[in-house]
């Protein structure tokens, strides 16, 4: 069934409920749009409420934000800052019990679309040893690690950042990671955050196992943005448009099999990753203080 | 004829042959292939004779050389070494003739699969400063220069190129790019080395008018590796084999518009780009002295 | 009289006024001084007059502005943001009379201390290109260059630069370069902008011969930020509060060889060249349209 | 007595050593000298034999191996190869004993001077995820992990390793680190390898608290290498040369204090830094099969 994997290649809730008739996700999925056309945003919310909704869209119970925002590959600063600020108040509502937080930038730094990670933390204000030291008070205990991936490090990130959580016992973990999307319109152009932590196989580089509050023993919100589409994705929504039969054909008839394992990026890749990796590490500084 | 122009959006000489049957390459153009077996090389001589062979092939008269080796894209010392001295002995056997050698290494720095020009110029081994203070004696002319692109310096790379050339009056100018190549196989693998120039609308990033003796005055020989297919040559290829009217049918109908401008690359295209460029630099290092 | 060079190792015109005794500079130089309370920022304003001043303050005959801000190395975007708008506003006046500037980031983009020339190019809008295809209109022409420095390329930057400038006639030139410094207080807070281009020997990294009017055929504006301190100056500065002799000594007696080519950095040098480049880049873009 | 700490800013062993009279060493400390003219290499294995010893040197009991290497900081691969083989053999030595060896990368990836570290740990080989999968055999078990430093994270540098420490359960520590040295003659041309671990207040940027088998809970294997010198290090030696009484003078008077957090590097350090880390990998890759 490698095929049924492939066309089933995003990490986005969204894009599996658009490939689903209504009637699919009556039972179980809860949907709602806001459109905030001020700011050329749209903002949908999927909760995933039962086993059936499991088992429609494929991820766990939970709450699946995603903000999209036509602009936000682009070198617009002040929409940059307007996105910040719309996500920053989200992350106030999701984050609002937590005292300390351990924020982890998930992916390789040696690669650009899967650098997202890497690059919040190097932007971000992080406190608790300021805080510890009475350098600054009155603010947030924010933590930070960069894990690294396994090809890198030979450990599993839910690992180092399993040690790091029982060494500085943080109250939630916010993971940040790239993704893949199956829709080129949406690559770094929406922000997905969710509080079910990352499931194991997705991303860009499928560097992990699962890191959820099961595995890592403290509840987990992650922050996702599609960097890029795998090719067997891409190759099998081409064959769909020609025939009707591409669900039933092997799409190994049609790529070899030195593209499964290569990825579609925009040219401007690098310049929207930076982009983009400061406006989620200056949601996350404001609601520090 | 949008769709004729993505099927042959290969810049290697080795590719377009291949796609065309005995016959049609008959009559101006000679092929010569070499193999050596113990180092897992293949190297093709392709020589376009006469405006018959320009036709046919697409590309201008002149010779074109292809070095293609398994191992190109792996970590293998010994390897890059092998290939280092044997693209050394092709370089001092074309290069023979010139005293001072302009090096020029075209692409974006800042976009990972088009930085393999700049890369080799910041290897290099330039003499001229030091030939000219008496440092260094015996040694052949080396200079260098890093254009840049278009979309960074708002000036055509050939008007820098032929302005320094114009200043510094180097006997023949060398120029490293990355290219495009239809065959995902060839991917990092293959050096093409020709004594043409540069047609424009090739390379990565479209990023100039031609560079050949007509534009910057002195002999220029062309040193590439591909390191990108571009997304519509991935597709038409995966659709040909589903159909036999793929010529005919608009690719448009396949691929949205964003994807036109988009790129793959294998994942671990930063290492790859490192290592070759390394190689190449290494083999012009080597006929300097 | 190596010491001497060593004390006036400061490309700052501002520091060797300082240095100057009042009766000194009376003849052939004026000084104006703005003071900027809101903004924290001052600004001098040194005009070298005739021969008289050009032999006191051993700089030619034309105009040093030097404004100097604090919180110019601290990552405050607001303050940069005041910043750019006051460059700009200068950078608007001394360059309102020409119509296609063309931008020159000098040094080594591969040393963090030497890499604000080319940093400001990296984030800079330009618009040749742009406007010639009829895609922007009614804006500024930019154009740009990042010509490398000689250890890279054999090749003086004056003669990549005045190649340039033959080809496509830019009715200015403005360098941006990295300076050293005297006084620690200046490094990463101060920027300088004289009309007499760039003379020999100044500069991190002493990668050029003179760049003026006089050697690229067109008007020069230079902007320069002092990014490091020579170990030579340093010492001798310590060692003049130590002993009235300071000046008959040899440093070569305090100083081993080694150090004489070494400089003084900040920790945070990688962070504050990102940020003033980034300012200037941003003055630069806001004269454009 | 900041003097006191000022004139003893070396992290190097050898150094403190160089300083003291033969008869101050005598108690409690053995000193070994090796020449190997050929490969133009000294190696000096101090032992800290007692707390005598301990007191006299200012380092904790345990063996202190320096290799000095003339060459160690210029791109002659030979020589770095005959480096990596001798470092490797040593090594195999030291490390002969343990099965699962975990390297951390010390330092801030972001600062040339300090991201010694993390650029071994990137030319790693590691073996772990590749045994445990079956994919490599009869290989040493090798994992790696940079952990960044405080002012990235907030978190201590000890207790993202010991996190992680128990959690994959390594038989040793090896830590790679950046330091200072008080010679410049040093700098990127030493390597010491000690078996004490780390001790709090060293390295180029302070980063971390003792990292010691009394913190980890393993053996500690440290490998340190001097890119950087301490401004009042550099001042007070300069000083030491004009006056017997540097000692009791305070260095505040001679250094403004924005100087006592500034570094001296050589220009090359990119350069330097990117050889000796590579050469470091390489010697612990040779031992891993």
């Amino acid at each position: 069934m490698k095929e049924q994997k492939w066309k089933t290649r995003t990490d986005l809730a969204l894009e599996i409920t658009e490939n689903l008739g209504e009637t699919e996700i009556e039972d179980g999925v809860s949907i709602q749009i806001n459109y905030n056309e001020n700011h050329n945003m749209k903002e949908t919310i999927i909760r995933i409420l039962n086993k059936n909704g499991e088992q429609t869209i494929g991820k766990p119970i939970g709450t699946y934000i995603t903000i999209e925002g036509e602009d936000l590959s682009l070198p617009d600063e002040s929409y940059h800052k307007e996105m910040s600020c719309f996500l920053a108040k989200r992350l106030a509502y999701i984050l609002k019990q937590y005292k300390h937080i351990l924020v982890a930038g998930l992916g390789n730094d040696q690669i650009t679309s899967d650098s997202l990670g890497p690059d919040v933390i190097k932007n971000l204000f992080v406190t608790r040893h300021l805080m510890k030291e009475g350098i600054v008070k009155n603010a947030r205990l924010v933590s930070a690690l960069i894990p690294g991936v396994m090809g890198q490090t030979g450990i599993e990130t839910v690992e180092i950042i399993k040690g790091t959580v029982k060494e500085i016992k943080p109250d939630v973990l916010l993971v940040i990671d790239a993704l893949a999307a199956r829709n080129v319109k949406r690559l770094n152009k929406t922000i997905q955050i969710c509080n079910t932590g990352i499931a194991p196989g997705s991303g860009v580089g499928n560097h992990r196992k699962e890191i959820s509050k099961k595995t890592v023993g403290v509840d987990v919100i992650a922050i996702g943005v599609p960097t890029v589409i795998a090719v067997p994705t891409l190759v099998n929504d081409a064959l769909s448009l020609l025939t009707e039969d591409a669900d039933e054909m092997s799409l190994n008839h049609y790529i070899v099999p030195e593209l499964l394992d290569m990825f579609v990026t925009p040219k401007n890749i690098d310049e929207a990753v930076k982009k983009i990796s400061y406006t989620i590490s200056e949601a996350i500084n404001e609601i520090v203080i």
